[in-house]
């Protein structure tokens, strides 16, 4: 990557002399930006383009840049991708559009040139994309003229016009940019090269990637892994409708967005949903100290923001209204005139003065429980938000706490915000966005150790899982009977309910006796598929005169509803009991296999909620995952029930994750319900659904 | 209030030459906005004042003013209300602090005022307040000098400072308002008397509330229902500690906020949670065509903009992502390049040209399916933002459809924005936003008929509710039995399990043949408070053999268990089986009786989930109001489950309105559960709990 970003020459193929053409836009911007290495026109025409001479070929260059950039029509970059390969180029970036994006044709002429760099070992960015920037380089390689003040937030977008966009947004708030790169069709280099460039990168203090959706999903997960930076990322598509103008527009299928929040919670990835955000989270997180304590302090001249503000405190997670020490409520008592409130929001009221705030803020600092502050203020003709602006703006280096600000307004608050800018103190238009700002900057802190303190099980039953696969590929299923997953259950390890075939009223007393009461009994006929429908399964049964008389009826209501049926018999069950819960492992195309938790049985349709999570998941992760769910309310003792067993789910939780880290075969699979008993009583896996490939 | 928005005379109580004084400041405003009629400076010192002379008192003015605007020291506002008074003006403005929101003194003060005012039957706005300003009659008796553009928006703000925002907003942004308030401690007039003088004001189209607590609910609610134009509310306090930083500074007590939420919705009031969304929601609804149909149609030349607005479409409420007619997509086919997508967001792609922009919105507006359209475009060099602004803000009148646009970005897009403005076109500073604008308007649409066709059972029980509360008066008691708040029940027609008492096994078999079976039994005793901490309760007795032991059993437990208590027999009760329900109707202080309604059982603590609605509801809103909730899922039948008999379960619930009207002394009744019965099998009321005042 350090070739695309500090070049130390650059051929800039398909150089044009006419001003409306990228190929001139890119020369231009490259010169302009100052760059000071070799610049290489090429152009079959040759002459001057931009006072420099231009090669009429790659072949003839001098020397081998060490970036080139690809302005062309599609249907000639295959062949320059050649010649370059063969100059021994190692870095391209291809902004012509045309490819995947376009059409079936496009898509073929994308693998050839995807074949092509392979050959040459060229690294790729693009193609359809809008080029970089390095303001650390003075490098500009894009066809816009919007170059960003130098700073340490680092770009990435997938879409070039969005990456304009937050170009364009740096320019205007002067929120200092250290590089940028737009993606286009990710053919080689994608957002998981491009986090890890900038986790290396000095210049580089927060990442804000714009994607619609993670190609390769396990070198992402790898890349933020190491990432020790705060990374913000704005993932789009995020519903049905979304997620189709996506794919049509990009060529890319992105995967289920819940599965996006499962990997961004894992790796701390501040997720945000909309430009304004993604922009509040940048700012504040590139010119802010770190926010060390969840308590936020505010100050207002105007209750009514205040009291917004402290709304906006219970909306957003990991931040809350702090109570100001008796000390500290003292001293502002002595700043702040009589009638004020010294509570937090601290309310300066409307006739306040300049110094009142300044002199709350200064205080608030020193209390140890506050770990950032709000200042508010409205257009009130009793202070000048100008001198209030270049005060804080002082203030801030000597302070231990971040600060954001909000004077809500128009006309009479742009001088002020504009004060604050220069000044990189982050500042918002509402009071809501200042409080949403510090929450991106106490989400900034958390730590990142996504796969650490994984303890999986022993026993493995992957030589069972070999034998069954091959049964199913012999008979050419894709999927396993019931019996056949729970044998795989059983092998790692996980509680399945003991279950007997018998023929005969006696031994079905037997084997209940053997299993113990209460069983489950249920007609097996390979005649009848919807057992329940002919009343073929009969539950809670509780002695042996009760088996005994449930054997006759079954085998009657079999010979009376389907007089033909092969009858193998009647298989006699343990009865679990417990809470029903949902277990479940899928594989994800993108991000691999995925462990699914929620309530089963009839809450499923009632609260339809799931819990995604990665896996391997540490004890401390399972935790997390499990009391995130309303389904821990009902596990953990709600309305007087007994406390569940929790630990034993856990077991099965950490054997489903063996299972699914040894069998790439396994494709899903899904426990519904386990029974979760009470405490100390153990959990059993009463079903089991596995489909393979 | 017309004497307060368009008074002949005005008398400012207090004027001043000092010009760091309110007094100074609001009569130079008065002046200044170039109010036409005669101007009253008071002041004792007399003198000339902003070049008016001043009189020495108000005794003295040789009219009656038609409103006066105090500006004095809170202690000596009472005398001057009292000459005020006397001098026969009816309309006072009392801008002063220092009253309830200060001090248990200034509450006295604030009492005595109140006092003076209603002798005289004066009309006040405040204390403790900012002015008012009417744009149509050049009036600004605020103490800033932000004066709006003129136009259709009214604002009405409990909080001064919040209000200084509003106009700050207003001017920057070139949002036209007609009239606005300030209420500050709402002494007299309030949310109210504004909402309806902004419905009678043939200037105003759309009104903005801000409020901290609404303090008259039911006057509230009779303003709203009449009105007939849009408005939108931003309630502050939502949470608990923005409640309480709201009664610390206004010293009101606000209800509870999701009381707010089902006024709000039923008088279709549009609230929005901060400032940003109060002025996206005002200005989109002032400056637009109404939005007739849901579906939304994107056009963008950047595909990742149109992404983050599908999505968007899917967050917010009443609209959707329209589908483009066949007919719509070819005729934009022939407008864009060929490998730009025609289906809805159209992307035309970022080398796309301003007629592309413009054609396809043209085409769109024609296509009978689509309510509203967004034009999202990234500041690209291959078009000229500048020009489609203006293109759009000289189609905007012609196009039937309303349109919000979203130039995201900074420098770039400033000038092209400040073009729009200009012309009233909404434009907003990302996707989201323009689309939830777009939400807003549809909104805006909606009828408001909150209390029509509603109609309630002929039964009363008044009767008996009145000899019931005779009764627990002369206990001293404020709250009813079980059996009392179910007699209640009966009397208003609720089906109530029968009981009988039974002291003889042979008169329980008897009992139970009557009721019905299956039937509950439970042991009555004075002394036996948790009746089944004993095992004092047998449910589901199906047999007159069953009876007989569960009334021995019940003696037995009972003597055993509580050897000296006296036993008054027992009890058999039909067993009611369905469905369990909570409903509930509770009497806010604010709003009145309300309605409760949501799952019983165990489900209450799973989900949470209770769904409140004002009464009387009518047949459409209760099916609305049960529909909206996760109940509804069970009731309508869940994984096969039979359907509930949701009319009886709505018959209770008329039943249960008609209580609360009739009873005013009833001031909660909570029916836990009452349990819905199958189809056509009914629904049973089996516990009450009432509390009388």
């Amino acid at each position: 990557m350090r070739s695309f970003f500090t070049p130390s020459s650059i051929a800039v193929i398909g150089a044009s002399t006419d001003q409306r053409k990228v190929g001139w836009m890119i020369l231009n911007n490259i010169i302009g930006s100052g760059f000071s290495g070799k610049i290489y026109p090429v152009n079959p025409k040759g002459g001057m383009i931009c006072g420099i001479k231009a090669e009429t070929s790659v072949d003839v260059l001098e020397d081998v840049p060490e970036l080139a950039v690809m302005a062309l029509k599609a249907d000639l970059v295959t062949d320059e991708m050649e010649k370059l390969g063969k100059k021994g180029v190692k870095a391209v970036i291809v902004i012509s559009a045309g490819f995947k994006e376009e059409s079936p044709e496009g898509c073929e002429l994308e693998n050839k040139l995807k074949e092509i760099s392979n050959k040459y070992k060229i690294r790729v960015v693009g193609p359809n994309c809008f080029g970089l920037i390095n303001t650390h380089w003075n490098l500009n390689t894009t066809f816009s003229s919007l170059f960003p003040p130098s700073g340490g937030i680092s770009l990435c977008s997938q879409s070039g016009a969005v990456g304009a966009t937050m170009l364009d947004w740096s320019i205007h708030t002067n929120s200092g940019v250290s590089k940028f790169v737009s993606l286009g069709n990710k053919m080689d280099i994608n957002e998981a090269d491009a986090i890890e460039y900038f986790a290396k990168d000095d210049d580089t203090s927060v990442i804000g990637v714009y994607s619609e959706g993670i190609s390769d999903g396990e070198r992402f997960i790898e890349a933020v892994s190491k990432l020790k930076k705060p990374i913000v990322m704005l993932k789009a598509g995020r519903s049905a409708a979304g997620s189709r103008a996506a794919s049509s527009h990009t060529g890319a299928l992105a995967g289920s967005d819940s599965i996006y929040d499962a990997v961004f919670d894992r790796l701390n990835v501040i997720r945000v949903k909309d430009m304004d955000s993604m922009f509040d989270a940048l700012s504040v997180i590139a010119s802010s100290k770190p926010m060390l304590k969840e308590g936020v302090a505010v100050i207002s001249n105007a209750g009514g923001l205040g009291v917004m503000a402290a709304d906006a405190c219970s909306d957003n997670y990991g931040i809350s209204l702090a109570s100001l020490s008796p000390d500290t409520e003292n001293r502002i008592r002595k700043e702040i005139p009589s009638v004020a409130s010294t509570h937090n929001p601290v309310d300066v009221r409307g006739d306040a003065t300049n110094d009142m705030i300044i002199d709350s803020l200064k205080i608030i600092a020193d209390d140890e429980s506050i770990g950032g502050s709000t200042v508010l203020a409205s257009p009130l003709d009793a202070i000048d938000l100008c001198s209030i602006a270049s005060a804080i703006s002082e203030m801030k280096e000597r302070l231990s706490i971040p600060i954001t600000v909000s004077f809500p307004g128009g006309t009479n608050c742009e001088k002020a915000v504009s004060v604050l800018r220069r000044n990189g103190v982050p500042s918002y238009p509402s009071p809501d966005r200042a409080i949403r700002a510090l929450s991106y900057l106490r989400m900034a802190r958390t730590g990142r150790k996504p796969f650490e303190n994984v303890m999986l099980p022993r026993e493995s039953g992957r030589a069972r899982v070999l034998e069954l696969l091959n049964i199913a590929k012999n008979e050419f299923r894709s999927s396993l009977s019931e019996e056949e997953g729970k044998s795989i259950l059983s092998a790692y390890g996980i509680p399945v309910p003991g279950e007997v075939l018998v023929t005969r009223a006696y031994d079905a007393v037997q084997a209940a006796e053997k299993i113990g009461y209460p069983v489950v009994m249920k007609i097996m006929s390979p005649d009848i598929a919807h057992k329940t429908d002919i009343g073929g399964v009969m539950l809670n049964i509780r002695t042996p005169e009760a088996v005994r008389e449930s054997f006759e009826t079954l085998i009657h209501r079999c010979a009376s509803a389907v007089p033909d049926a092969k009858i193998d018999g009647v298989s006699v069950q343990k009865m679990a009991s417990g809470q029903e819960v949902i277990l479940s492992m899928i594989r994800d195309d993108q991000f691999g296999p995925v462990l699914a938790f929620g309530l089963g049985g009839i809450y499923v349709e009632i609260i339809g909620e799931i819990s995604r999570s990665l896996i391997p998941m540490s004890d401390d992760e399972m935790d997390r995952m499990i009391m995130s769910t309303k389904a821990y309310r009902m596990l953990s003792g709600a309305r007087g029930k007994p406390p569940a067993d929790i630990d034993s789910l856990k077991d099965i939780m950490r054997r489903m994750m063996k299972i699914a880290l040894e069998n790439p075969e396994i494709y899903e699979l899904e426990i519904n319900p386990v029974m979760v008993g009470k405490k100390n009583e153990g959990s059993w896996a009463v079903d089991a659904l596995t489909t393979i490939r």
